[in-house]
């Protein structure tokens, strides 16, 4: 009898990790011989933990395939990161026992820098406590900041989303200059990496095209440089199109977004970086602003999703069962650039002792010298992630989305598990 | 000699308002035995007053083909709003210097309500300073409050945009419920009527669907209500989406958003109804939360525009150029909805007189009981209004959007104009 599969989805989830869901499943479909039951942990690692096991072998075809035009977590994800071995031996105790008791002998964990540090754990759990298991991850990051690998799947999609909207609020607020709004100030997600931020410098067609200011977290924020730029693209284009990353800091290091502000009863104000800005343009210079705080619309919009990220997404599913397969182990699929113009990519692997906790940042010349914007290599590194485009169905002018049946796994261990 | 004829845009611009300009130039090119050149007012009625004129004859086929896809105000938009005939004569007497200088015997003005009542009184001014002017109105607005008309073209895209994001992140916030954000809420636009935020309740497919909650201008807001049922939603589903529109307002008559807020500085907070609610959820019940404010992104989203929208934008906008050509003066195109399933419209007109200053808000009938979803009624209403899609071109992974020359024509007038 084949060893049966475990597989499950972590952290923040994007427009296209149900794709890489259906490059796992699809795959596996395909080597009975090999790999049995394919499960999924309802909420990634918890599932697993609490033996909260999904049979996938009860899902159509065709609700397989709908994985890839589908955004979220199918199967629900969760943020949870597994402790050392050593600080919790009984998390890793209680993983073999729910292996063991469904004959899993194949672990797949999509996720990004925080997952592929506990596929590594449990890669290493399998050599340390004599349960043999193969251990793959899958990348999936919307912050494309994982080391290695030329991109992260989900990435593309958000970049293309921002582009896109930054490009069509840019008119609009063009539009609206002369005699209302001078300053839009678009909120993007990236916390510690400016890569989301950059993908709004695609939507730059021409000298002086908006974004006129993009700040990243990575370069510290100059109140006075930058309301100086603002001043300038007002007085030069007419408007101000600002992108914002909500990792932006100040000289002390600190979030810009929790930079003193309080509501009425005295509480840090939580999140929202996008006001900050806007208030500050508008107390200082006095022009009418506006903005937006595109959140989880960024991750979730499955609808302008890029046709690369979801092949890709595709494709590091499969690779993930094609590497378990030829008895890798402790591994993660990569993409590979092969070429910038035409573009050209194609599926490595890395070591997960390589990927866990490294977080890749922008690299300085990616940024342009005054730190606003993107420089040429930057353009030429994303351009090709958020090309084409790849719609999904519709039914009654709404995305067909699918949501599968999950059918529980009957329980086997007997035993209970509390998560912390 | 053809009279010629002036267009211009006025007030929020939308995903689709260049689509009625569109309709507007191509159908004027038509009948170049009855309409001389076609001049767009650069930013409005402003492009009229300070004799701005943007000569369309210079413009491609191509190019104006490209405006039915292309968001925004191609011309440049303006908030100003014409006082009336006796409180400004000097504006009056100042179009009709302009008109005269350049031959205009047309006038297409394209907008929501305050435009519709410009158009109206300059047809009076025609009337009553012996200056003979053609004018129809153009209905242009987001907000859906025109009368007369069953909707508003720029509203069927906005209404998509909504109702496709508030499913896609209520699939997302449902992958991370059980361990992170249990509440998402979306701000959508409308200060006095609710439609937009109706519009998400078409996410919804079966019972207890996201999203949970909607919040509209039209339901004064109940607190302790409100958090009774983001608790049972957070019970039952376990998680919440809760779409709120800007213009909700308290019991006090006070807009949410700005109740009591402040920022560090002792400033009263500007805009922003989405932290407030989530802040409260955070404060009364311990969810994490998340938001997203879409802003300017609903409005200019054309890349995610309603097939119908797109259509009947640009209908009205041929049809206006109709009107004219009919002997017709001081009416507005109107859709009327001729059947629900399968959905039928045709244009006809209004009065100008009978739509200027009229506000059309959400019919208690098409509320839910308790006030926080939409009825079925409402839904037959908006469901067709969302319906197809109409996808930009794309290069690069990018809206290929139009920027027109807007060649300017020469002055005529040797006289200036300053606009308060």
């Amino acid at each position: 009898m084949p060893k049966n599969a475990f597989y499950a989805q972590s952290g923040g989830v994007t427009s296209v990790i149900n794709a890489s869901a259906a490059g796992v499943i699809e795959t596996a479909r395909k080597h009975p011989d090999k790999i049995g039951k394919l499960y999924a942990g309802r909420n990634g690692i918890i599932g697993a933990l609490t033996e909260n096991l999904i049979d996938t072998s009860q899902e159509s075809e065709a609700n397989i395939a709908a994985l890839k035009h589908t955004p979220s977590g199918a199967f629900g994800s969760c943020r949870y990161k597994l402790k050392g071995l050593e600080e919790n031996k009984a998390e890793y105790e209680r993983l073999i026992e729910v292996f063991k008791a469904h004959d899993i002998g194949y672990f797949f964990y999509n996720g990004g820098g925080d997952s592929q540090d506990t596929s590594h754990k449990v890669s290493q759990m399998g050599e340390s406590l004599g349960y043999p298991i193969t251990c793959i991850g899958v990348p999936k990051t919307i912050d494309n900041d994982l080391p290695i690998t030329d991109n992260c799947p989900g990435f593309g999609s958000v970049a293309k989303y921002v582009a896109v909207s930054t490009r069509e609020a840019a008119f609009d607020v063009a539009s609206m200059a002369l005699t209302s709004t001078k300053v839009f100030v678009l909120e993007v997600m990236g916390r510690h990496a400016g890569w989301i931020a950059a993908a709004a410098g695609l939507a730059a067609e021409f000298d002086g095209d908006a974004p006129q200011i993009i700040l990243f977290p990575e370069v510290t924020f100059d109140q006075e440089k930058f309301l100086t730029r603002v001043k300038q693209s007002v007085d030069n284009q007419g408007y101000c199109v600002i992108v914002v990353s909500e990792g932006v800091k100040n000289a002390e290091g600190r979030f810009l977004a929790e930079s003193g502000r309080k509501d009425a009863f005295g509480h840090a104000q939580l999140g929202g970086v996008a006001p900050v800005i806007a208030q500050l343009v508008n107390t200082e210079l006095g022009y009418k602003y506006h903005y937006a705080v595109s959140d989880y619309l960024q991750r979730a919009a499955r609808h302008i999703a890029s046709k690369t990220d979801v092949e890709q997404a595709y494709a590091v599913g499969k690779a993930a069962v094609e590497l378990a397969l030829e008895g890798k182990n402790a591994v993660m699929p990569t993409i590979v650039r092969t070429a910038d113009e035409p573009y050209r990519w194609e599926v490595g692997f890395a070591q997960l002792a390589d990927v866990a906790n490294v977080e890749k940042t922008l690299p300085p010349d990616y940024l342009s010298d005054d730190g606003f914007g993107i420089s040429d290599k930057c353009r030429r590194y994303l351009s090709p992630l958020i090309e084409g485009e790849d719609y999904p169905p519709y039914t009654n002018g709404l995305p067909a989305y699918v949501r599968l049946k999950n059918a529980p796994v009957a329980k086997k261990t007997g035993s209970d598990f509390k998560v912390k």
